[in-house]
């Protein structure tokens, strides 16, 4: 269990950080952070943004009197911020829990919108927010059609296209995947859906904050955000309904976020996304580059260094700092307790299968051998990602994989 | 807008608390907040709890490697405070985004699990995320059974009782009423629910700190829980759900929460609801005396003060924080604006309203006349109320009371 002043256990260097004017110790250095797409560090200068609104601001933001108003003031901040990074209007960002939560709340308003569409065109590759409808799908006399990917987990447009029905409610395409990184080609698809008058809607979740992504500009219905997987805190999210889009609320109560997302605001947290989000646009294209080059010399020394090694969906587009390697003869869950016994954090599929390391559905999607879906491993950086994490993962991993490896063979 | 280091703009004295082993000054003390039934003061001890997890441990609680583990055992350990407080199991906490999320969860899942039952029973003077689903059961060929209260706030059992039909899927009835604070008999209608074997959820979310709520011993199907109205964090709540109950999710994703609710858990929000939970149950006792002692001198001086003044719910047993009170030719929204140019925090009618000062749908189930209507006040206490804030209170309500009065009347 951590100690209550919020040093890591087996931390020996320390950063401090400016709280309420005093310098706090927060966390230690020691470990590698390589697993940035499960989840990111929270930015000591979204916490310190958060930190009135959990120390004195506790008023309701529905309450007439000033102590409420000042909170519902700072949630609006929050909006036009979030909506400044991408690229939409404030009246079009719904508040949520986080990613999940949007992606079951764009799925549940496309499909109540017409009961004659119940038919869902999704990828072989999503997130399980997305992939585990189906059940539910079919129950309500719907169905799904999940589009496969190529070996370099790149979609087939045409299958998707040919998928497309009259019945269809809703084409759900993430923007980047969690396990590759791979980009799909979302603006394509938006304008695709328009044109067979279709709902679009893109989980977004793993590409805001790493790519420039600006809704407003594209035909997309709903699109889904998560504020911790680019620095922000866990717990909170948005839906993105654009102003021309039909939409229908799954839960009922206080009014809140304009009658799309009832229930008393998570104002802290929201105003830590908002921060996220300032700082995310504000840095978003020197730090892209720079992770992306950081991103690159790991793969390149590490292909150099080890034998037998893949870079999954080499020849697709990819988010700057997602990098899926195959290691065929290795045993992934083996390698990872190794590099977790050197403060190495890194993952083998999407980190929400909770604790179970089963075969990722994504890598298998992309027709991978046996062989390279038990050996793979998946580091994502983040821009808090420095150059001496990096030298330290390349120093620790190929050792990891010959020993792992050798273990395997031996 | 707030300042960034914690303090309220217009705040003279303030206080200190201990975070990350450094002293932070939070907040101001001049505000006089009696609207607890709103929102809490997120408790310095629960924050100091969350501390770690804002600034040091954010990796993944479904991530293996140790970094992940330990994250996961503080959401464990939360769970086990949460349940000790309702006495319960852990295994029966699910955690939420609030308590509305868990009243929406618990209609959902009673309404999804046999389409044959589509029918609710609940009372006239729910919270709106109970009350509010009335069209989106009209939908799928269901139906209300609103049960109205006295002149008290008092339910009528036998109106209860012959309203379950055959095809009723859930009796819901809150635990304790936010505005008026009346307690209702929920150990006789989980009874009387059980006899007709039909399931039964209880919105305990203003009950839950302020009186024993002993989940385990009852035969409740569902209860909804929220932490911030026990001064714990907002955007993080719980629903119970009986180990001997069907339960049937409405959101899909990762498995989180045993595969009830899903989303990368709000980790230091948890925590924080844990403790929250931890001091409840530990100052229960004591703090629900001196807060009763508290609200029955503040009602007296009141009754004593200001000529024609009701105590709505006077009759039936009631939280021992709360009061709703009516002043007959007084205009609320005037009091409460006045109150607030005096820095005092009180409501009209349900905080979750946004903005809207339209008449209170319990007071108006109640049958109160239209004079009462219009001119009640909710002032609600809690363990964190001092006796000075009281003795100011009382100090300003006659004042300003006489003051509204007299212009209503000019």
């Amino acid at each position: 269990m951590p100690t209550s002043d919020g040093n890591l256990m087996r931390s020996s260097r320390k950063v401090g950080v400016e709280v309420g004017g005093r310098e706090i110790v927060i966390a230690a250095e020691k470990i590698v952070y390589l697993d940035n797409n499960a989840t990111t560090r929270l930015d000591p200068a979204v916490l310190e943004e958060m930190w009135p609104f959990l120390a004195g601001y506790y008023g309701n933001p529905a309450a007439g009197y000033g102590f409420g108003r000042q909170v519902r003031e700072a949630i609006e901040q929050a909006r036009e911020r979030v909506a400044a990074l991408l690229g939409c209007l404030a009246s079009e960002i719904v508040f949520t829990s986080g990613g999940t939560e949007s992606d079951n709340l764009a799925l549940s308003s496309a499909l109540g919108l017409d009961a004659a569409r119940r038919h869902l065109v999704t990828t072989a590759v999503e997130h399980s927010a997305i992939r585990r409808q189906p059940e539910h799908l079919a129950e309500n006399g719907g169905g799904v059609s999940a589009v496969g990917v190529n070996g370099d987990g790149e979609l087939d447009l045409d299958e998707l296209e040919n998928a497309i029905r009259p019945e269809t409610a809703l084409v759900s395409v993430m923007w980047a995947n969690n396990e590759t990184g791979v980009l799909f080609p979302v603006e394509k698809i938006a304008a695709l859906a328009r044109e067979k008058r279709v709902l679009f809607h893109t989980d977004a979740v793993q590409a805001v904050g790493k790519v420039p992504v600006r809704l407003g500009e594209l035909p997309v219905n709903y699109a889904s955000i998560s504020a911790h997987k680019f620095h922000g805190p866990k717990g909170v999210g948005a839906l993105y309904v654009s102003r021309r889009s039909a939409f229908r609320a799954s839960s009922f109560g206080g009014g809140q976020e304009n009658k799309r997302r009832a229930g008393t605001e998570n104002v802290a947290s929201i105003v830590g996304f908002g921060k996220a989000a300032e700082i995310a646009a504000r840095t978003l294209e020197d730090e892209g580059r720079r992770v992306r080059a950081l991103r690159d010399r790991f793969e390149e020394k590490l292909l150099a260094a080890v034998p037998d090694c893949f870079v999954n969906g080499a020849g697709a587009p990819r988010l700057p700092n997602t990098s899926s390697l195959s290691f065929p003869g290795l045993e992934a869950e083996g390698a990872l307790a190794l590099l977790d016994r050197h403060d190495l954090c890194a993952s083998a599929g999407s980190a929400c299968h909770t604790g179970s390391l089963q075969a990722s559905h994504v890598l298998r999607a992309m027709h991978l051998s046996e062989e390279r879906l038990r050996g793979s491993l998946r580091f994502s950086l983040s821009r808090l990602t420095t150059e001496a994490e990096v030298d330290r993962a390349l120093e620790l991993i190929p050792r990891v994989i010959a020993k792992v490896r050798a273990l395997a063979a031996g």
